[in-house]
């Protein structure tokens, strides 16, 4: 790789001639594909973005200007022009992060990997530097799925009311995001793609503008000009012009000339500007174009040649949960599936093969897939909306006022639910069992094992009057966890021998293991433990209170923020029964998590049965009377 | 009202001649001004779409078709043809909802006031007559206004990806949502409704269409060609059919008519549509029209007549932000301000004239709100985004994850936070200090009256790397709670006569009085009793632990919902500390709560002092070993 050694910072580019550049593109490509294969990550996205990112910080001065990418795992490229080059640990503990990272980098500003967020905070920026009179460009590059989402168009109206502040913003358009991008935008982004006459035109123009010394905006307004004087006789007025929006493009995504050319005059032009490049996904490695489905947009670790997954897989979380719903699609005629713009990743693509017209990709559009849901379920069909838990939160208050306000009865499936792991803060599930509480009349499972997850999504199905949720972890399920008996609707999955226990111990969802496992610790301790998990968390259980009576102290351990979490909601229903027993509540503490493997990420935040026996052993010992400050600290830690 | 008592449901409209529907519409104004003028309530919207609902009303079959109003505030006439004609106690206990309401009707189906649902909710309902074979309309009334907001255009994406699917939706198009709309959207409206070209060439299409039989989708096939063929001269392409949507317009929204033919154009149409009415809010009522500000969108009790206030006003919570963001907009130039199309109701209006360029309009987008603040302060800014309570769930993804996540200094300020009144369910602010519990990093403050209120807003921007938020009720500010001494960053309002008082009684906010009330009450049955403001609720103070060891019980009150609110956090803190005295919480039941007033709905569910007093004597005395069950019921009600 003689040309990325060269490369330690964006200027390093400058003295690069256009076939080095070329050739240092090809480098940039075999680097990744073999870093990515070893690791795992995205590779599909930033295979495809691998010119724009050079003509990126040809044409930008980063950090000066700010260079924004939108949902962030596409900045492999820009991590390596910015001097990160050990891919070693990409996505690992203590690693590179799998996507933009201001600790990591002066070059990163976004870290947040949940979709569409670019333009609003280009829009912010842009205000920053128009009120505080600082000429520096922001750069904003988004893609054509995220356009998409609400968020986008929000901010597209709000960059285009101010004319005179520079923005601009770079349509990354590969045609999908993670599937093929579907409604009246990708409809409208494939008319001005497919414009033969458009293109060509748009050649000439770029001759013509190669041939002409470049002197800024005049330039660029009478090429601007001439062009919308053809566009209304051989193209189709662009929305993004209806909204008083500059644009420019079609650009080949692959051709850096092209792009810095056309980037140069964005740069110039002086308010916002919209250039629309036209990329292809995993673009430069075979296996990846061949993928139909994602074109590898993300990838475990796999054989470089042949992009084959190297290690085994069995059976997880989202594919039990993608062959029950099948089965229940067969079963009931009135079940309807809905997914964000992520069939596959949620495990919804067998239910779509079997029924096609049953099943809704709204786009990155969790807001309208909640609200849609409501009305599919006013209009009589039961809608089992899967998502992962972290993009929820998008739906907030549409699961809250639209769906439960309606009491439609209304599924959510959320997937990657808890510690994720190598994705990090933005994608670890940790808040949904918080935000849920407070909203009236919905029911949350958290089903422990593959058999409960079926069962609990068939319970789900069948409430008709309220939002129901059902949550699981990311990865491989455990083996099962049998009950040896029933409290109510709980199932006790270990009886203490002992007339009054020591311990309640409430498991939530797959923690269920850790929980035995802390049981057999404390066992140790001749501390006597009953186990118990409770399935449905909201509402929580009405004979939980009287069993728990029966113990000495209460402990829940759940996989979520702490901070208003299930063992916070329990607490709250011992104290409705006036049941004034300590308890303690184990879960994420209130702070954002990095990325790292589940289990390592866990054991981080103490969610581990050695840390939870320990404390609790601490705890009984104190009410005991023989507590000892040093063995065993009782206080949780809230950070 | 001759004609308006004879209509007890929409096809008593079918009787009435094209003259007697204009007189009709008269006497309909004349009832809403005299209705609205002895009750508050939205009336200029409701002026607005008189002619427009008479209109869908005749054309469309309500029930059997769906007649879908956004936002819902201007739904008063559509009460009033569905036969609902006791306006005696709009928005009161018991009286008629100033929204759709499910119980009211059959002929309602929304009943959520957040803005920009409407064409999501019509997605799914359309998708759902599609499934099951129903040929019935599906029609939604939206706002250009409503426009703005994400949702509006993640179902437009959706809506049009299916070209079969029929749906009409109705653009009501009065130039203001709240106040003038913003933005690239509100421009190209605007060059739509100015074609005057488009207009002529539009009513001679009428004239055309009223001279020839109505034959059904041919002819308007046939009339939409020729419209395209001679628009590409005369007017600009509109965006709508750059996404693929049909479009219709504009139209006279005045003339009943023209309205009735452009909705029969729509409804034989066989897929989905747009038609673009032009409407005048507050029409026929000369005050309203006069006020430029807000033509009279939602009012008090007025005189008909003048339209002047009844009642005298007071300093109310939103015009002390209003007065206290102005001087800090006069001290710190750093500070902009952020609002959702609602700059008066928030009081950004006088920091707006003092500071034009430093205040920012988004639209209906609360997400933009959020991380475009993000932006900004990454900018340099410390930017304060003021919104109703119920309206910050519309941004929690991007609180959590932009500003937050990027420990981003921006201050939220929560105005109607809590109980708020006579708008119902969706406007009751009781969801952000339970969702917000979670959010790391960020701080809460509560204050509990004007001094409070000013001091803490000043505190909260003083803050660099975390979000904070200032929340506070709807209405007049109450008299001064002066504090006797602090412990920690901690209020001391009242001080107990005793070495080991009973009761840390914590009062959150605007509820001090309450509490203080409560502790007198108290006092009478001979339980000593502390009450505190904390001032700020997250994180809670570290004091409060060590102060509340120091008595036998500790009780909160929130004006917010119990589940995972102030009380559960606190009481999750002394858990921390190993302090296991009993607590109890109070606050709001986790149900939505209905209309009427701020102190209605408060005594509902218990949250006055001597509901709060009884209750805590019963504890009291259960630990004394003297409980009464039947005096002082213990179990507080989670309904």
């Amino acid at each position: 790789m003689p040309l990325l050694t060269r490369i330690s910072g964006p200027r390093d580019l400058d003295r690069l001639a256009p076939e080095q550049l070329t050739e240092l593109a090809g480098e940039i490509r075999s680097f990744l594909i073999d870093a990515v294969a070893r690791t795992g990550g995205h590779l599909g996205p930033n295979l495809g973005v691998v010119e724009l990112t050079i003509a990126l910080h040809r044409v930008f001065d980063s950090p000066a200007d700010s260079i924004l990418w939108d949902t962030g795992h596409q900045s492999y490229v820009h991590k390596l022009i910015t001097g990160r080059k050990d891919f070693s640990a990409l996505r690992a503990k203590d690693g590179l992060s799998g996507y933009p990272s201001r600790a990591e980098s002066e070059h990163d500003v976004i870290e947040n990997s949940h979709a569409s967020t670019v333009l609003g905070w280009a829009d912010g920026l842009a205000k920053a530097n128009q009120l505080r009179g600082r000429d520096q460009h922001v750069v904003a590059v988004t893609g054509d799925g995220a356009l998409t989402g609400g968020m986008a168009w929000e901010a597209l109206n709000n960059i285009a009311a101010a004319k005179d502040r520079p923005l601009v913003i770079v349509v990354n358009d590969n045609e999908r995001s993670y599937s093929p991008t579907i409604g009246g935008l990708a409809s409208h982004l494939a008319t001005l793609r497919t414009t033969d006459g458009y293109e060509r035109f748009l050649a000439r123009g770029k001759q013509m503008l190669n041939r002409t010394p470049v002197v800024g905006r005049p330039l660029y307004d009478t090429l601007h000009g001439a062009k919308k004087g053809l566009k209304d006789v051989i193209a189709p007025q662009g929305m993004f012009e209806d909204l008083g929006l500059k644009y420019v493009g079609p650009i080949d995504g692959h051709d850096i000339q092209a792009l810095e050319s056309a980037l140069q005059r964005a740069k110039r032009f002086g308010g916002p500007v919209i250039v629309h490049c036209l990329t292809e996904k995993g673009r430069g490695y075979r296996p990846a174009r061949e993928d139909e489905a994602d074109q590898f947009h993300s990838v475990g670790v796999i054989h470089p040649d042949t992009g084959l997954p190297v290690s085994a897989s069995g059976a997880d979380w989202t594919s039990v949960f993608g062959e029950e719903i099948l089965k229940l699609g067969h079963e009931r005629e009135d079940i309807v599936a809905i997914t964000a713009a992520m069939l596959r990743p949620v495990g919804l693509h067998g239910f779509a093969e079997a029924f096609p017209d049953r099943v809704y990709d709204v786009g990155i559009a969790e807001q309208h897939g909640a609200v849609s849901a409501a009305g599919l379920a006013t209009g009589g069909l039961h809608p089992v909306f899967a998502v992962y838990a972290t993009f929820l939160n998008r739906a907030f208050d549409q699961l809250l006022m639209d769906v439960a306000l309606h009491r439609c009865g209304v599924t959510f499936v959320l997937d990657r639910a808890g510690v994720t792991g190598p994705d990090g803060a933005s994608h670890h599930g940790m808040w949904d069992m918080s935000i849920l509480q407070c909203v009236p009349g919905l029911r949350l499972a958290a089903p422990r094992d593959a058999d409960q997850l079926r069962a609990q999504l068939r319970e789900a199905v069948e409430v008709k009057d309220a939002p129901t949720v059902v949550r699981y972890s990311r990865g491989k399920v455990g083996a099962p966890v049998p009950a040896v008996g029933t409290v109510g609707g709980m199932d006790v999955l270990r009886r203490a021998d002992a007339d009054r226990p020591d311990v309640l111990l409430v498991s939530i969802g797959a923690l269920a293991p850790v929980c035995l496992e802390a049981a057999e610790l404390l066992g140790r301790q001749g501390i006597t433990t009953t186990v118990v998990d409770p399935r449905w968390v909201k509402p929580v259980d009405p004979e939980l209170p009287g069993l728990a009576i029966r113990h000495r102290v209460v402990v829940t351990v759940e996989d979520n923020s702490r901070a208003g979490g299930v063992g916070s909601a329990i607490a709250q229903a011992l104290r409705d029964a006036d049941v004034d027993i300590p308890l303690r509540d184990f879960g994420i503490p209130p702070r954002f998590l990095g990325h790292g493997s589940r289990d390592q990420v866990l054991a981080e935040v103490g969610l581990t049965a050695p840390d939870i026996a320990r404390q609790v052993t601490g705890l009984v010992s104190r009410l005991d009377g023989r507590y000892d400050e040093a063995a065993a600290p009782s206080r949780l830690s809230t950070d």
